[in-house]
């Protein structure tokens, strides 16, 4: 048995730590929403007395340059298992699903690819109104600009994707993406109409009648009792000055 | 057996199907750049009578909601592999990588996720000067605006990142990303280089003294023979309006 192999199995039972800002949810909550469906034990650098962001500034630092095994990361979500540091949101989604359950019939070893495909296309969704630079009070008209084009063009061209996705055979019998149960694909869908919510609440409320699946799909989720408990936990980060944020003149509908 | 792991094994010796725009080499290429050097057997609908942008319109059309197994797509490139259908590059990469040999050592099964990491913040640092809309001519002081914000923060961002992977443990001997060997993150940081060369020869010209390696890289994978003969090859696809595009007027430097 190969080092690597003997490796795999010494992870069994070690919990997840997951390397994220404090103070949003980010990108890091795709992570904790499926580390908290699948019933998971992890730790949050994003919980009070973890040590803030200095466990992100620790790995994205200029003089950490991975170890033996591990690249060096560019920015987090991170996720360390044992000896294994994973970053990039999709990617630490690929790992953990299959391991929590979430990565649809294990029967079928396609499955993943599919999933992978609907998760990579669902975090395409994230928009900001931040073009170039810091501040969002130095490209107002820009902001304003690309928001236009976002709510009118981007916006119902993705969601009109997943009502397609939700409308195909592929997907089978119930509020799902793919293959009849829950899978980590409507997590991540999930928290992207989340956010999007919250930034465009106006423009989200105009997409409903002609996406009833999307937000069937969202209720789903929310209502899954391992979810609700989380989502109303102190667990859950609030959105603040992350991917999503909410400005009341971005929020138009045309 | 279930079913699905019959269909794996009707997949052995089965052709690759890329299904691609015709006239840009785009996130295509990376598919491509793999296929070659495994030296697969693949058609590709970018080549002369393979019916041009119909096989890409029509899967991606109002009307097509996949089948059975396969969720509709939002966008190419798009892999068939027997029953399988695939879209999203890293993802296709990440099935097909392994197939190819492309994938590190095959005895450390999580390299796979170090791997698609790489592939992903490599993906990253693709830019286009289209911000919102179609037309460049409708836009092109934002265009500058975000141009000068790409080569002055976000390139030098990008390419030491990859210069600091380069010079960490885990890449190895050689001048690869991970473990000593060529793996197809390599291919696709190669692709990137290659665009930005393309869009921004000026600013990239000015990364070449900080960024050794990176360039090391991608002067090494240019010489690997299968992937000589390719690039001078008709399969090749010339840069045109794809994601990489060329205007003088943004070939600046700061």
């Amino acid at each position: 048995m190969s080092a690597a192999k003997r490796q795999k199995t010494s992870k069994d039972g070690v919990p997840y730590e997951l390397i994220y800002w404090p103070g949003i949810p980010g990108r890091g909550e795709h992570i904790r929403l499926a580390l908290e469906e699948g019933g998971a034990t992890y730790t949050d650098t994003a919980q009070p007395g973890q040590g803030g962001a200095d466990p992100v500034l620790s790995m994205i630092g200029e003089s950490n340059l991975g170890d033996d095994a591990n690249p060096p990361y560019l920015a987090p979500p991170m996720l360390r298992h044992g000896d294994l540091v994973l970053s990039q949101t999709p990617n630490i989604l690929l790992y953990l699903a299959p391991r929590l359950g979430l990565a649809g019939d294990p029967e079928d070893e396609d499955a993943i690819y599919r999933l992978n495909a609907l998760a990579l296309t669902a975090l395409m969704t994230a928009t900001t109104p931040i073009a170039v630079g810091l501040y969002y009070e130095d490209q107002k008209d820009e902001s304003l600009r690309r928001t236009r084009d976002y709510v009118t063009n981007r916006l119902p061209k993705y969601l009109g994707y997943f009502e397609k996705v939700l409308k195909g055979k592929a997907s089978g019998e119930g509020p799902w993406l793919y293959g009849g149960r829950l899978t980590y694909a409507d997590l991540v869908l999930f928290h992207c109409v989340d956010g999007l919510k919250f930034m465009f609440p106006k423009a989200m409320k105009g997409m409903e009648k002609e996406h009833k699946g999307v937000f069937e799909l969202y209720e789903a989720v929310k209502a899954r009792p391992k979810i609700k408990e989380y989502l109303a936990s102190d667990r859950r980060q609030p959105y603040s000055q992350g991917i999503y944020r909410h400005y009341d003149e971005l929020d138009i509908t045309e």
